[in-house]
């Protein structure tokens, strides 16, 4: 079992006052981005925003309207404004419903200018942008991960407890399915292990468990299927769900029984790489010095064209998010950001391997919130 | 157990040509409203348009383009481009691939006419049509429900023997749940114990398993909760999922033990409300009639303000789509549509009755999908 951390004050459930701080730091990063307000749609801007997570994203609007000199303004479904009432963060904010068969856009447009520039959630639907866009057409539109990427990239420290928390669970989780037996049984059961794992240690929801066996594990996408593990595979384990709100995302890989020279080779340099990328974090390089650090090393060994994907991602109350660990991302680390470290090579039809742990950037370097050892673990 | 319909020739998996027929209709009707083609996000569209369904919508761009004079392109992740050449469309389409670190809109910018107008899926990230618009500024969007919003209503006789088939295993599941303890239990137990009869009976996926009891069932968009069902509790169950690839659901009003009678008055009311909206279903008649039958029913005995949402909505290979059954949607009814019929009476913190069929609209009126008694049906 991972180490309790329910006692920890720092756990403690996040306040309206919390939701009222952040929503008015985002509407003072938006006016320094000239804009003149933020338009958040259910996701994971909502959700860091208020705590509000409505049951599903539909055609029916939710928006948070955000802007200078205005109290936030949520807009809901009336069906759905007792969920919100409920919401943590409810009480800093204004709620305003509109019931079917009413306009939801007549009843948000009197709060935005109508000439302003506004920045949109990523996710938010095309039809309510295009609606906007219609409704007012002397406003202007940019996503908000463009206007304002590094929003939600830099955790606090309340943020960093719940965020190292998620990988001590996740890690309990990987210790606790080494006993399991693997050989003879399908990837689907080991994934739903894997699931009830992380359930165990405290997720309140599992995202994803990958299960990649053998010839599957070259398919960084591939995710558990019907395919019976067999003595010899190489099987890539990448896993991660919510706990306390925050992501967590690991990857190991795990070998049934002894293997080859050649998959030892490979797992040793994507460790190798893996490490690399993490000697590389450090306040204000670029995140993309993290990428090339980690490819260097397969480039290196002459297997860079097997590498087929960045080498990591932000993560924090979504797990794919701000700053990217890629080509290209010029902005510098900056202490209290969280993203995966992961590696792989992937040699079709065979096998493949990856490494990932979730790091924080810190004053001195790089810390893991995942701590089980990146050697090749054998199974049974 | 349901009737099997694993041996209706109807139920053969939709082939790659079936989906070449779709995009090849989907092209000429953008034509016909004057779109230069369609850009289709993962969701529904895509499904309907390719049998492709990623396992996650994620930032990274996936599109189907479809443009008359050229065949239908599918821009994928090429970490994707696996799954999705095993898509059952893939062979009606051409695959696009692009890696990390490229630019995934200059990949897709050159299939689009620069001046032409696209209409694109609702639930397009707004992020990936921002990106257009600014790499494309002659181009112009309309939401895809805006420009053709029967693409995908209308359901040819394949499709309606899946929704029936759906329809039938949802049944069963109700049939099943009567026999169940409710009251001493949570109803998150009672909502677990739908969801496995949903999958028993064939469902691939559980979308919904809505148990309101006593005050709950006030609040149409409830859930399941903590909440310990008592007897004399009124308890709203609505439940569906994918069959098939198509959708169910259902409602029904159960109670524990005797009803009052104004418990048993709502619930009668409610019923000839449904009744009433089926017996307005006809080809030809604007779907809003559907909607102002059974709300004639509720306001005459004087509940209307208690009747909150519109009464029902399309159904497909997602739960919710066009056509809608509101005040203000004036299109007709067409032989071959589906949506649900579900009046509801919500008397705050007392119970809420709601009851509700999957209807086909034929030739000689409605045809319900839905066939359990919607008397109310007292449990233990």
């Amino acid at each position: 079992m991972a180490i309790s951390t329910e006692d920890n004050p720092a756990l403690a459930p996040f306040t309206a006052d919390d939701y009222r701080v952040r929503m008015a730091r985002a509407v003072a990063s938006a006016a320094d981005e000239g804009l003149a307000g933020l338009l958040v749609a259910p996701g994971p801007d909502l959700t860091y925003l208020t705590g509000y997570r409505p049951g599903a994203d539909t055609e029916r609007l939710t928006l948070l309207v955000l802007a200078a000199g205005q109290d936030p303004v949520l807009v809901v479904p009336a069906l759905e404004a007792g969920d919100a009432e409920r919401a943590p963060g409810a009480a800093a904010l204004t709620l305003r419903d509109w019931t079917d068969a009413k306009d939801p856009y007549a009843v948000t447009a009197p709060l935005l200018d109508p000439a302003g520039r506004f920045g949109v959630s990523d996710n938010a639907w095309a039809m309510h942008l295009l609606a906007f866009q219609h409704a007012l057409p002397g406003t202007s539109y940019v996503a908000l991960t463009e206007a304002l990427p590094m929003l939600r990239a830099v955790k606090d420290a309340r943020e960093l407890a719940r965020a190292e928390a998620a990988g001590a669970a996740a890690d309990a989780a990987y210790g606790d399915i080494l006993g399991v037996r693997f050989a003879g049984r399908r990837e689907t059961e080991v994934a739903a292990d894997l699931a009830a794992l992380l359930l165990r240690h405290g997720h309140s929801q599992v995202d994803f468990t990958v299960v990649g066996s053998g010839p599957n594990g070259a398919n960084p996408h591939h995710e558990a299927g019907t395919r019976v593990i067999e003595r010899g595979d190489m099987i890539v384990l990448d896993f991660g769900g919510l706990k306390h709100g925050y992501g967590s995302d690991t990857t190991r890989t795990v070998h049934v029984g002894e293997p080859t020279a050649e998959e030892r080779a490979v797992h040793d340099l994507v460790r190798e790489a893996q490490q690399a990328g993490f000697e590389a974090v450090r306040p204000g390089v670029a995140c993309q010095e993290v990428d090339r650090a980690a490819r260097a090393v397969i480039d290196a060994a002459g297997y860079g064209e097997y590498f087929i994907h960045r080498t990591g991602h932000g993560i924090g109350v979504t797990t794919h998010e701000p700053p990217y660990m890629i080509e290209g991302e010029e902005r510098p680390m900056v202490p209290g950001m969280c993203f995966s470290i992961e590696p792989g090579v992937y040699l079709p039809g065979r096998f493949g391997v990856r490494i990932e742990d979730i790091v924080t950037v810190t004053e001195d370097g790089g810390r893991r919130f995942n701590n089980t050892s990146r050697e090749m673990a054998l199974v049974e």
